[in-house]
């Protein structure tokens, strides 16, 4: 059994890490960290999780005592915190899969952007491979520190890029994102405040976020970003309008897509004509790890709506984090991950 | 124009109050106090309200400078801090009305059991008039002092209060209430935050609430109350089992609401036979100051399920305070306060 | 007093007429249509107005019969069908406002490609008046037909039309709507299902809607429009992404903004740096006839976003309508409209 | 591997079925019966099942000419409609899963009083174990019929029986229920109308459900039983207020509970003292086998709150099923079962 240590454990990310790394068969949870919980039950802010652990919480600031009790630090860890105690991180185990912001951007000048703070471990990004599987299976199985990209980052990008390789789609891509509420965190803002929150149609990002760094990064592509927050606990759904090049039809891009996903065990091609659930949506995906893109295409403009849904604390986070790890480890993809989402829910 | 301030205005309840306030048209508010926003305009934490006033938030430490600008002061204050600041709000205007808890219980005992606290001010208490003014119109008009019950209680009161006068039940009331988010205030609690809350049936209260002390101060039957929060914002829905006294038939119960509530501007008996509607629900009266009472009898064991439904920041709060104003000053007590409800919502 | 008619008023848009005219100071109802409820009383699908009216529904059979007891019809009738009966519904009436969308689009040739069938009364289109009172004010006080514009298009045009009349916006512009579950009326298919309906995010119209060509037709810009149902019931906000011509910056735009509705009763510029509500959100316009409008600029590229937002039953429909009947009337424009919406909702 | 066949697999319980069925690791479906859908895919009213299964709907005529296909049937097929075609049912397979309300009570005559007709086979009800592992294993391994309880019954059941069986509670049992949509199946009433049933607090069932018959059988208990649909789309909530006995402290109910349930790998004891979650909530349980029980002792008035809590579609019904089968078979009961649920949710 692998033993792994989960870092930032009592927030929404951190949950949900114990939930899927608790349920894999080749892995055992030997320390969680969290410095408000330290020394209470894991199962009191996840209550989820009662019946199926007796772990509590370790001071963080007893990471490094314990260092013999883990071979892997998965680190639910805030974004510009964490770029800091990096070294110390990575002195403590054989491998660091960090689920934060500050390695996912390759340009620190960009994070610097988009974060408004310079990076202060630049030297590290280079060493971090980009933990999303479905474009950097080979690199992640070779490393030893992988960066886990941003919730709608990796819907955006799981959408977009096989059309972006193919040559199919050019020049900026309007990017509507809406998510649910628990990609807020824990911290209870009155921005979250549920009478504030519940079903808002609310717009915290009218032209920019920082998931749009990522997905340029990725595609290749200008990218313009709008964010908004809707009536969901779970769930990041991303719109994208792009143009398309010559030649680009129908086939073409279902072509793409499935030279891309044919074998991907988590990526879906939802892009039906009718149906209620002829496109992406987050609703069913609650608690899988499964992406689910599609498109639809506007001939009179040669435009086309791309689409991916997830849920943002699943393949948008934690379940994309295990999943790197059954890469790394050569284990079979779906180990720990095999949930396949609700209906109706 | 009758001048009112509204103390402690930034939360839920003062909010309401504003809305129904400034709509009022022989009022006018001149004072609207926050610490927290003091100097700030009313429409910031209010956003409904902009358009409507140019008003700002003034410092509560200088109530007592402006107490030429208003001849109602109206107390938005929190329970346990108004009691202790009651003689200094007596002695700025010409009539007060709380919408805190702390001088709707008759018994400083009671109210030590059911807040925590001992009564600092109880001889004040018997100067207050119940804020009610279905049972108590009378004396609302002779009063310059009112004290409006809670949401849950008023739900309760009104539902049960026919029946318990006219002898048509006895024996012990079970009770259980259902809560939107809004009775838990602005205070952004991890509680309240929208990812615990969203879909949450919560039980906080499971076998008493402060409230039922109200309901049985009013009916003089004893109270068993359960209170659950559930996925709304506003609206409060009270259900009791009661046991039926010989001879307490439909008709019987008809004829006691009908008597009780026949010329009542706010309160409808719904107790249809069929329809989605046919028993009192909070969905259709949020902004509005009825509360709708219901029942259904159940001829085999004799006993009767009473509902009543209100919007826990109108009837079951600012609403009803203002009504009393109207009822204070005979003005028609539907001034300010015509808002239907919306069907769907 | 006016006598009023409202044909089709067991229907969501039909109940919220009902509500605004039955609480509006110069007007009665005398009838409301529907085939389904015929003989019944109307506050049994509109419970939110019991204690309000005693009024019955008349079968629309014998609308004609009765036109001796109203001066003004609303119709609330369905697309395409009311083409076919417009004839017969002018000759009853001194005045009709029509809601439904047979009149919106001034040529048939669009019309027919929006609604997929031809327009079988092209030669009444030219006699309606738009009803949107904020740019048609002049022609619908001189006209006795009036055809109100789609909730969606209402959003779109009450946000862009001050800036492209400015000439501060060009090119394409990328709509994306999204809109509450109320819009798609009573008829109980399964896609309205609450199971089904209940957290979604569901793209109904990826590349085109028919809002568009309304939108279109008011501003002269070419528009693309994407719409997703997300978890509301009443609702409407459109984000519209454009682009801006030079010279276009934030003093312009919000000069732009002043000048067109400056006066406006029903229009709110909602554009501040920060805070929860810093951009429009129908979450609280439930009810109210506002049409809050903002706007966000993104220097770098030269864009903006520009969003509306309103009640789809109200502003988007039957609230407007009663402000074009005001206007029509000559009568105060917030008359029976001054409900201002709740917050928190 | 064990052959399944589904019939009546287009529904919520028959899609939860199959999603269970098709995960087990010793199960193959290769039946789904629907009329409706006949030949086509069971991921289009199932798409939480995309990716998972190619299988297509058998239409049920041809369930009988499909018999060597299955030796286990699952009936997810209607009450009063099921009793009907048992005889069938059970000449095709060499098991009987019943899911429907028709083989539940033991008594015909309390089945008359509760679905409004005689049963028409009551020579069939004792052959049926009820399928509630927790109080009938040994009865379940040795029988090749078995009939579910149904979703409240189920929760009432395993929060009340301890006490029972201990003889801690005495006399009548309150029941207050509250479900979500998804109980009320995919016919698309309009009570299920998104917008109608959206935040409702609709008290379908005030003085008597059937459920309330399945927990007086299993308890012994006479049980007055109130249903409300609260805002949820899975999720039932039993609230049940019980005298206790003499003796019945604490300690003794958690003893009882100890003792009924410390080996039962899906109900979980939640009677906490504080904290969110300190009582049953169905929140946390979506896509769970898990019944969590819980209770709180008002010591001034010799009574508790019990509660259950569980996901109506799974421990409430296909789930539960699911356990059955694993009994049956003398299989790990966990198996196809592990899903812990989600929070936040």
């Amino acid at each position: 059994m692998l033993r792994v240590a989960v870092v930032g454990a009592s927030g929404y990310i951190g949950g949900e890490l114990l939930r899927l790394l608790l349920g894999h068969p080749r892995v055992t949870v030997t320390v969680a960290t969290s410095g408000r919980h330290a020394g209470k039950r894991v199962d009191g802010p996840h209550p989820n999780l009662r019946g199926t652990t007796d772990l509590t919480f370790l001071d963080p600031g007893r990471l490094a005592a314990a260092k013999d009790q883990y071979d892997v630090l998965f680190l639910a860890t805030p974004h510009k915190e964490t770029m800091g105690r990096m070294p110390e991180y990575l002195s403590l185990a054989d491998q660091v899969i960090d689920l934060s912001g500050d390695f996912r951007l390759r340009d620190p000048q960009v994070y610097e952007r988009h974060y408004g703070v310079p990076h202060t471990a630049p030297e590290l990004i280079p060493g971090f491979a980009t933990g999303l599987p479905e474009w950097h299976r080979k690199e992640i199985r070779g490393s030893d520190r992988i960066s886990v990209p941003g919730c709608m980052a990796t819907a955006g990008v799981l959408a977009l890029r096989p059309l972006s390789e193919a040559g199919l789609i050019h020049g900026e891509v309007q990017v509507d994102a809406r998510t649910g509420s628990s990609g807020s965190g824990v911290s209870a803002g009155s921005a979250n405040l549920h009478a504030e929150r519940s079903g808002a149609m609310r717009i915290f990002a009218p032209n920019s976020h920082r998931h749009q760094a990522e997905i340029t990064q990725a595609t290749g592509l200008p990218v313009r970003m709008t964010a908004t927050g809707v009536e969901a606990v779970r769930g990041v759904q991303v719109l994208c309008r792009v143009s398309l090049t010559d030649g680009a039809d129908e086939r073409a891009v279902r072509r793409a897509y499935r030279e891309a996903y044919a074998d991907e065990p988590f990526v879906r091609v939802v892009a039906q004509k009718r149906g209620l659930y002829r496109l992406p949506e987050p609703k069913i995906l609650s608690g899988s790890n499964y992406c689910d893109v599609g498109f639809d295409i506007d001939e009179e403009s040669r435009t086309a709506l791309v689409v991916g849904a997830l849920d943002n604390l699943v393949k948008g986070g934690s379940g994309n984090a295990v999943q790197c790890l059954n890469v790394r480890h050569g284990w079979p993809e779906r180990l720990g991950l095999e949930f396949t989402g609700l209906h109706p829910n």
